[in-house]
């Protein structure tokens, strides 16, 4: 059980998952390591430009270490039909909001090979990813750097698969989190195990230590997940309302009104599925036939830009796990400092 | 945390959950009850007759507390178009087994009054129910009988619910567990909080003692939901492969070889959402616009009977949880006590 705090020289194992989009900063990932877990940057979305300058702004802050998260590239097709009708779709959403009709990007996606790139780069503690099989020699050149390697699992399969490429430590990312699922193995429903039945069922199939993710918000989490078996726990609901996480008002709002049941999956806002707290946006998209990931990712970012700046939850991703109803606002330091309550250093 | 085993005067808070039709008998009950937890019985299906004549067999097994759990009446809707085309389906199977054409029975459920007030006069220790609102005056006649009366709930609005008509525990169902979902409020999505995230929010939110069921089949998920502040913990899954549990080899066979992302939910069965190992007949009816429960419940009867005979896994209702992968074949006082060392008796 030592494994995670001693691999990464840490005082508690303590995760902040990486949280790509709105809440993604260089304030909160440091603030976390430096309170003695760990904070992981979600860069998913940024250019790699600029993962490289929220890279060094998190080492001007912290010397403690820290994590950057991508997604794994994945195949995808272009249905021009559906893309067709997202977008007719989105521009009555444009129009009540008084912005221009929604335009086709030049790309979707960032570039993962320049984005990994700048990562290895970088020198960084830890490498995390999810959506697969980030590949063999990937993984090993991350490691010649110094740098531990955790890949994401929804279920034991994808974990052995994981492991049998060489990461250094899985994510068992259970049906409760918050945010994108990152099977990558199956369809949908294999991939919402909830973390009470994963996690020991992981630990049971994989040499390498184990960290939790999925409706841990408090100590009470933590030390559930201590007792399955897990090597450390993840929070990323639990951090969205630290005082260092750049949301929107409408955003935090809306977390601090969620019940554990206003949760559900939607594939709306990216065209993956994706938990948070519903919403019109989500609720008036569940019907349509969606383009693949990542083009409505792409297509939905100006609504939801839009939508930040004058306050509209309801066209927000509002990422949220089920536990978000545990989360309470504090200084990042503060929300570490709980969590660590159900890890007692004697147990460590 | 003393609260329920002091309340049942039981040496172990280890339930068994209710498990209804293959596998439920007296011995699995009064053995649970013996080896020092709380044996359930899942009497829902069965006449009233034969309900009185099941409990009057574990009392001759067992001096100790046990329980019995009954399904609530719901309202539901006889479409006849849907009913049709179900007996169209189910006809095509009936054939593949042999079996003459689905008749439609003379009627669809129990007497749930018939039912109620056979266990009322048995004076059971613990009724237990799903599917929603007892009444409060079934609840406080059961209590002036000395039974102790525990409401299930998948979401805190209906733990508060329950516990605002003075029921004396609340069982808190996770995600995980497998069989049917106890929701009564909402829509089935607000039902689906994985067990770590719901049972601390329930036990934040209602007076009365909580047991957690929901991916609990080892003694670490014991120790787990020890840690989230449950009072107690159900098994179901973790129950169906003790010696004592009447299911058919074919059931046996497949929990032996489910794995965590076998799992699903389905209401192909019964009409109302269950989850088990998805099979060739909860496949094949996805698609198809169901009656509503509990029609396809009495009319797969025979199918899921014969299949049991014949050893044909495709058209049995493989209800299981997503710990399936943790139960082993084992007396079921060796399950309870393996279950019991996660709650070791100086936290109890």
């Amino acid at each position: 059980m030592k494994r995670l705090t001693r691999m990464l020289g840490i005082e508690h194992p303590i995760v902040q998952a990486p949280l790509g989009g709105e809440p993604a900063g260089a304030e909160l990932v440091a603030a976390v390591s430096n309170a003695g877990g760990i904070g992981i940057l979600g860069a998913a979305y940024m250019a790699p430009a600029r993962i490289a300058e929220v890279i060094a702004q998190i080492r001007s802050l912290t010397d403690k270490p820290f994590g950057v998260n991508l997604f794994c590239p994945t195949r995808w097709q272009r249905d021009e039909a559906r893309i067709a009708r997202f977008v007719e779709r989105l521009a009555l959403y444009h129009a009540e909001l008084g912005l221009p009709p929604p335009q086709l990007p030049a790309r979707f996606e960032e570039d993962f090979e320049a984005q990994f790139e700048v990562v290895l780069q970088a020198e960084v503690p830890v490498f995390s990813f999810v959506f697969g099989d980030l590949g063999r020699e990937r993984i090993a050149a991350l490691q010649s750097e110094g740098a531990k390697v955790w890949g994401t699992a929804t279920h034991v399969r994808e974990a052995i698969h994981l492991a049998a490429l060489g990461v250094d430590a899985i994510v068992a990312q259970g049906a409760e989190a918050g945010g994108h699922r990152a099977s990558f193995l199956g369809e949908r429903d294999d991939g919402l195990v909830g973390t009470l039945a994963l996690v020991p069922q992981v630990v049971d199939a994989v040499p390498v230590p184990v960290i939790a993710a999925g409706g841990i918000a408090d100590a009470r989490g933590v030390r559930a997940v201590q007792a399955l078996g897990a090597s450390g726990a993840a929070a990323g609901t639990g951090f969205l309302l630290a005082d260092e996480c750049p949301i929107s008002p409408a955003y935090r709002a809306a977390l601090l009104a969620a019940r554990d049941q206003d949760n559900g999956l939607t594939r709306a806002f990216s065209g993956r599925w994706a938990r948070g707290l519903m919403n019109r946006f989500s609720r008036e998209m569940a019907e349509l036939e969606l383009p693949e990931f990542p083009i409505p990712n792409a297509l939905t970012r100006p609504l939801r830009q839009a939508a930040a700046k004058a306050g509209r939850a309801e066209f927000l991703s509002l990422w949220a796990g089920q536990a978000a109803a545990l989360a309470e606002p504090a200084p990042a330091a503060d929300i570490v400092r709980r969590l660590a309550e159900g890890w007692p250093t004697s147990a460590s």
